[in-house]
């Protein structure tokens, strides 16, 4: 604790002014933001299990596909399977595989991948020590604090997407940020990649919902980057991320989209969706040994059909609650299976996907501790890519305004915090120390003056006046100063540059597929 | 991301009745607690500097003291070191110290002590695996939310003692939890000490603020533990937390105290108060350096008076807001400055003291970022007593009602997670995910119904509730709902027992140190 003798108001007290305000102006913009950058997570992860327990992990899994077998309910699947010896009952489209043929494939994936959107310095590197932040994706809702919880709409939908667009800390724009109801739902995913694809230039996804939708998506993302058919085959420039219908099967949709992609090369994520309790064991070590198997089969078909096809093991094992049945993130059981799933992707050598997750229905204390406790899990973990990672709340059920902003917030501290610590002879300082002695201040040494500026993390939504001002100015807490930010940036958005013959081209896309119906609705 | 197939309203949409509320009863208790437990912190720590690193700080501190010297305001101290044959100037009281006579005299600390209180169930071990949850010490103001923020007092101090008493999760009693600065200053801390021997059962501290409050305070501790001087004096009661006057500066009251409690065997935490670019240089390295040459000269003083004596090395380096002055917590900067604690902790075998801290004037989202961030970084340095653990906000001006119970709801989330995640073969599960098959549910398994009512970390300030029900209920947030929480327990909370002629004892101590005029109040 302090005494009394050194309460910390003195340096407070020193004060001469405080701070402007809370959004810093710089070059015009919303916030002053440290420049684009993908932090490499150097740490050593936080490994739970021993190599014993790895093992047995592992050998559960193996055994689930060796004895118990998943269900494909793809036939192309099947057949790919059938085709290589292993062991298909096309009735149940049952398949089991053994673990010498799992691993064989398993061994054909990348460590690391780069993908490439239509601006080239948007490139990210997947796998090693590179952390990855993707948006908020795929809420029914949106919600901010002046219009209430709504199901969401095209307009909230390119609100988010200019948030991703804006934020230098979100690396990808992953899934729709908030479902665009009022498009119908045969054309929406025109509408909405290229709203994407006009309003960012960051790497795009594509759902694995038909095949219409996955073809449209890879094509409007090869028009956008201006290639070739050969081009876009050449190296990553999109990806999808599938899930299982756990426990134990994957169906039609996610396979077909999943194979479609491989075929031209681009990622695939697959992320079982093994809920503790629910859709998996009430075990953490039962739950990622379901979701090892599940991911493990998808991984293995699509190294079989294209070797080497860039593929992420994803996590997203949670537990829920045993009352209600109600899923619960960023829970100890959830930090725990996320950093043991990091121990499983490295097992098998894989980039390994996680969440930043929260159950909380509005942005409050909940939603931080729940949020930055995910996030602690995918740090720990060396997660490579973190979905969700700004915008989610109510288990995925609303996109936030506030909480997107919050949450870069937290995502930028991160990425600060992932810098390496300086620790030269003149970081270590002692001969300022020298020059200040016992009697005086470091304000206005010359060690700090020659550093001051860049020494620290600046956060932008932070309040650090004292308590005096901050009540004096309307004791403005956090959503509300969120609320702000958020509507400065998109009343000052402006896209990124594109190509007017590549813009016409994508429109002319969009339309002619409009005219043709877009994708059937019925599944 | 979850695709439209797998939305996570499934789970929520088979709620048969959600839960009955957020106070669960049990016992008659305000909440559900698991039993008082100190938790063994097992995982490895992060640490961000190779060994060439550490030996940089270490050498940069150990110049510190050959070269610059700290200043020792404490004649008594200066006398030791002289008889030691240290080099000290008695005019400036400046002491300089070689590194083979600090090295020497650091070795005698223990690496691990235990404390006894005056209930011996709640007998702590500090140092080692071990994690100790203080709570919030020192704060001028309390505030709740029917209240506002207002000066402390004698009843905000008892109401404060009383949660400290009640969470299993909290384990020592540390400083006042907010100054009561309605008594006197002369008698204050007769008051104060009596209070918390009579609410608490657990380990206590005395503020070094001159000897008759230190002197009193052991005394009432001795008093209240029902010992003889040797007793008391065998094994450490209690403890003392003191500051440097950073920069290079130790005064006069504070040494008095450690000396006071080291020559009785009771332990000394040595917390230099080393703020980043304001008393201790811009740079984390060199923070770091400072803070550890201010703690090693007192623990290596210490050392030298009564070789063994329990000693703690206190980390508190953080950095400012260099706009205004203002200390910044949960900030990156604290956070590898606290880990960088931890391996200058061990690089010395010494027990490691961090603190759960924050800037935020409100219990709001900024406030549980940033202490979130602080509990992340007294995890991965592996600090063994976390100061201010609950109800700090404000940087420490202030003892938030409602931040307590929230801050003791994330305390019992890393409790909870630090225990061992088990992974037997029945964890691993394969054969409780063979008998519910592609097509079951593990809710009904009866692997679940075994386990189900243990498996997971129950919260009881979270609100899992959907929106709707949750919204139909109030739309009832975090801190509203810490609000009821305190009430209930201060409604409820009875004093541990205490053996009534023990009681009398103490009574008459205060009333006789009373009628004695207590303690100058010059200071």
């Amino acid at each position: 604790m302090l005494g009394p003798a050194e309460a910390p108001s003195s340096p407070r007290g020193k004060r001469s002014g405080g701070r402007a305000g809370n959004l810093r102006r710089s070059g015009g913009g919303a916030i002053h933001q440290a420049p684009w950058t993908i932090p490499e997570n150097r740490d050593r992860p936080v490994e739970p299990l021993d190599e014993e327990a790895v093992e047995r992990i592992h050998n559960g899994a193996m055994r689930i596909l060796e004895e118990i077998g998943i269900l494909f309910l793809n036939d192309e699947a099947l057949g790919i399977f059938k085709h290589a010896g292993c062991d298909v009952d096309m009735e149940t489209q049952r398949v089991r595989l053994d673990r010498a043929f799992v691993m064989e494939q398993v061994k054909k994936a990348p460590k690391t991948f780069t993908i490439t959107p239509r601006n080239p310095a948007r490139t990210v590197t997947v796998g090693g020590d590179s952390m990855l932040f993707v948006n908020v994706s795929s809420p029914p809702n949106a919600m901010d604090l002046d219009r209430g919880r709504r199901p969401g709409d095209r307009e909230s939908f390119r609100d988010f997407v200019k948030l991703t667009q804006y934020f230098n800390c979100i690396h990808l724009a992953g899934g729709y940020p908030v479902e665009p109801i009022d498009i119908h739902a045969s054309v929406r995913h025109l509408d909405a990649i290229h709203d994407k694809l006009v309003l960012t230039d960051k790497v795009v996804h594509a759902y694995s919902l038909g095949k219409e939708r996955v073809e449209d998506a890879m094509e409007m993302v090869r028009i956008a980057g201006g290639l070739t058919h050969e081009e876009f085959e050449a190296t990553p420039r999109m990806y999808t991320n599938i899930n299982s219908s756990s426990p134990l099967k994957h169906d039609f949709p996610m396979l077909d989209g999943a194979m479609r992609l491989a075929r031209r090369g681009q990622p695939v994520i697959v992320t079982p969706f093994t809920l503790s309790g629910a859709m998996a064991p009430v075990t953490i070590a039962g739950a990622v040994t379901q979701q090892t198997a599940e991911a493990l089969c998808v991984i293995a078909l699509l190294q079989l059909m294209r070797p080497g096809t860039p593929v992420v093991y994803g996590s997203f094992t949670s537990n829920v609650d045993m009352k209600s049945g109600a899923p619960a993130f960023g829970t100890p059981e959830y930090m725990r299976a996320t950093q043991i799933s990091g121990q499983m992707a490295r097992y098998y050598g894989l980039p390994l996907r996680a969440s930043n997750a929260c159950a909380a229905n509005a942005p409050d204390g909940q939603a931080v501790w729940e949020s930055v406790f995910s996030l602690w899990a995918c740090v720990s973990a060396k997660a490579n890519v973190v979905y969700h990672a700004a915008g989610w709340l109510e288990g995925g059920l609303t996109a936030s305004y506030e909480k997107f902003v919050m949450d870069c917030e937290t995502l930028r501290q991160l990425i600060h915090y992932m810098q390496p610590v300086p620790v030269t002879e003149e970081d270590v300082a002692v001969e300022a120390i020298r020059e200040v002695g016992p009697r005086g201040h470091f304000f206005g040494a010359a060690h700090t003056q020659a550093r001051y500026e860049t020494a620290f993390y600046s956060p932008f939504l932070s309040d650090w006046r004292n308590y005096e001002r901050w009540s004096l100015d309307g004791a403005v807490e956090t959503p509300q100063r969120a609320n702000k930010v958020w509507k400065q940036i998109l009343a000052e958005f402006e896209p990124p540059p594109l190509d007017p013959a590549i813009a016409e081209e994508l429109a002319a896309f969009v339309e002619r597929r409009k005219r043709e119906g877009g994708a059937p609705t019925d599944f």
